[in-house]
């Protein structure tokens, strides 16, 4: 049997610190979908096929892991693609109460699913999609916080 | 002396939660007041009119609650409705921290007043009005956070 | 009907910090036991005479409040004392946590119960037992912090 | 290939809160290692032998589930078993700011091990094994807590 | 050698706990610059323009203070004042996360720069710039608050 | 005039973590005194001479650093030394609320003594004096976390 694990997020645009938990999470599942989510009421910085295509490239090496992008809920989007546990980040005090809430309500929403949390290096502690965006908005150096193609970008929205 | 307190909220809408801490503070309460903020700058989901219908149907049977709308400040209103206690409901370390420095604010704007914090039911601490509009615009089963009337509520809106 | 609150608390010794909810907690209940914990496998500072008798001393002028040691379960006694409703001060996250605990624990216990949180005046954030025993110890200046019965009972204990 | 997880702890005595994790971590990991720390410096309540033996009558029938005693390192004993992953459990906030720590040094310890967490069911989150104990050596009925072993065996202690 | 110290914030506007971080930081620093971060797609309440003319009137005779706005990044900035030290007030829990965040993104972007953090007297904790905006909006007393030229100021806008 | 600020602890023992902060101090202050807590009723792992003396042959060739070792008030010591500054490091959110209580404590008992928060870098997040102690305790390779005078003592404390 194959254990597919659903990691679900914005990725907008996908940073280190992402990338870290992608690659813990690989040691526990043999196949991790990368979820992008669709809100279709939310304008994000990338468009969703951005996102994907930034994920697409930086991960393509990997034979074990999906990109995909999905709208509705994601119980249901868990469920069909055979997984059974969501993959989530936690970095801090904040995090963990949102995401517990989150966790709750998913399971309460399909009682089958758990919630598997992954520690972030302290590395990638502070690193976070919107603080890089604002970063590269001032046009500082955000080398170091996320992959090559995602700060080149970066440097193009930003008109560098 | 009747004792009387107010249950300031957005109700936007009302939850199951929300109803439990009600009913937790009935029995501390002879009648509560529960107080609709009504803030013209923030758009709500429901209008103050509909969240009011619905607290309405929703208690019609009980007795010793009040529901209004109010605008203006709350210490203020607190004391226009011969109140002494400010009721809030408490689920994480979140909602600690905001309530707070609410709850010391309005006991600086007006010191005899205080505010009375209680807990949820566990059951309720990942229910929250936001989180359940979410789940009903993605078509999820919100049966088990919101009573019935506003189940059915939320399902007009989102046009099912 | 006569609303009667109990307080728990070890009050080794009582701070002002407990008077404070105290006060509040009398605006609320017609009636309040202080109820200090007498746990037989924990060796207090003052004795649980020395406990009572310092909060008798103090609150010897408020005819609504009844001073008790109490051992076993707390919400036996709760129960015993014609009460439903615990009284507990918070002033950190920290004890958020703790009295949140207990809190979901007791209702467990007797789930007709419930525990009223009151906040702290901002003044005695800062204000615990132990903290005023550990500054009495190094002969610093407690007057501020605690009623001048106790702060005469640390001067004796501790030699001055 | 087999998948290993580790899910140290005290287990002074086993909870409900316990056994929830463990379910949820048989969803994720072919095989999974109960391990009980033993501390030679520190006196537990039942001894390990004890807390062993209810463990493995509590979880006879599971034949993925390995219970044992370990001491030393933690990460040493996780590579010596052939797993790669530490099973945690997170309730609160509290909790998560230890866990981190731990995890961290872990890591740091021993880079290729993840420290895998889950979050107890929210019917749990009040339930830790010093809180049983204490409602236990008060009298107070554990039965929603811990497995019906478990509770004969603080019974016994308890001298009922 | 001069020591300087840069305390950035929106100011907006400046509230009695920013002067309370300010006469601490004259302890510590022979030169504070209080720097008005200008955000192009941020909309204030009040113009930067505003923010410190009222920070000027406020602080007219303090010969140590220097009042500023820039954009871009805060680490140039800092660097260009010739400071070393970024000067951060912290109140709560949720302060000190966010802020956390911001000291490692700054630390990593320029290593050579540190936060220091001063604690806001305990009379300050939930005042906060929003909070007074809301109070003042509804007509309530904020004279306690935020200095007279500020209170002044917050009631023009509002057309008081 | 001279900056002096104190830097109070255990350091029982010192680790890379206390470095750090000391390292960032000695950029805000001309002189840094490290004081070492006696408490007569704390047994210590090292002795407060063993603390000491590893402080000094650690910090031989800082000139601006003095050791100490204090017993009494915290702030009763700080005025001796000529000082105004108490200097503190934070890791996470479960020591700010303890030093934020200690904080305010020590303003309150002397009001214009200020506590300086010094954020410590990432790396040093999980590394404690006791987590250290206890890795030390079961041969874990702790030379990550300390500086190499302090393996060498804890080695030999632990009989290796």
């Amino acid at each position: 049997m194959s254990r597919i694990g659903v990691y679900p997020g914005s990725f907008d645009p996908v940073t280190n610190g992402h990338l870290d938990i992608l690659k813990r999470a690989l040691r526990i599942f043999d196949h991790v979908v990368v979820a992008i989510v669709h809100n279709p009421n939310k304008q994000g910085f990338f468009t969703h096929q951005e996102r994907a295509d930034l994920l697409g490239e930086i991960l393509a090496d990997e034979k074990r892991i999906e990109i995909d992008v999905f709208s509705g809920l994601l119980v249901d989007y868990v469920e069909e693609k055979g997984a059974h546990s969501i993959i989530r980040g936690l970095r801090a005090v904040a995090d963990f109460e949102f995401e517990f809430q989150m966790a709750s309500m998913n399971r309460r929403l399909k009682k089958e699913l758990d919630t598997i949390f992954l520690m972030t290096d302290e590395r990638h502690f502070y690193v976070s999609s919107s603080l890089v965006k604002e970063v590269a908005r001032l046009k500082g150096d955000i080398s170091g916080f996320v992959p090559p193609a995602v700060a080149k970008a970066l440097a193009q929205k930003y008109g560098q």
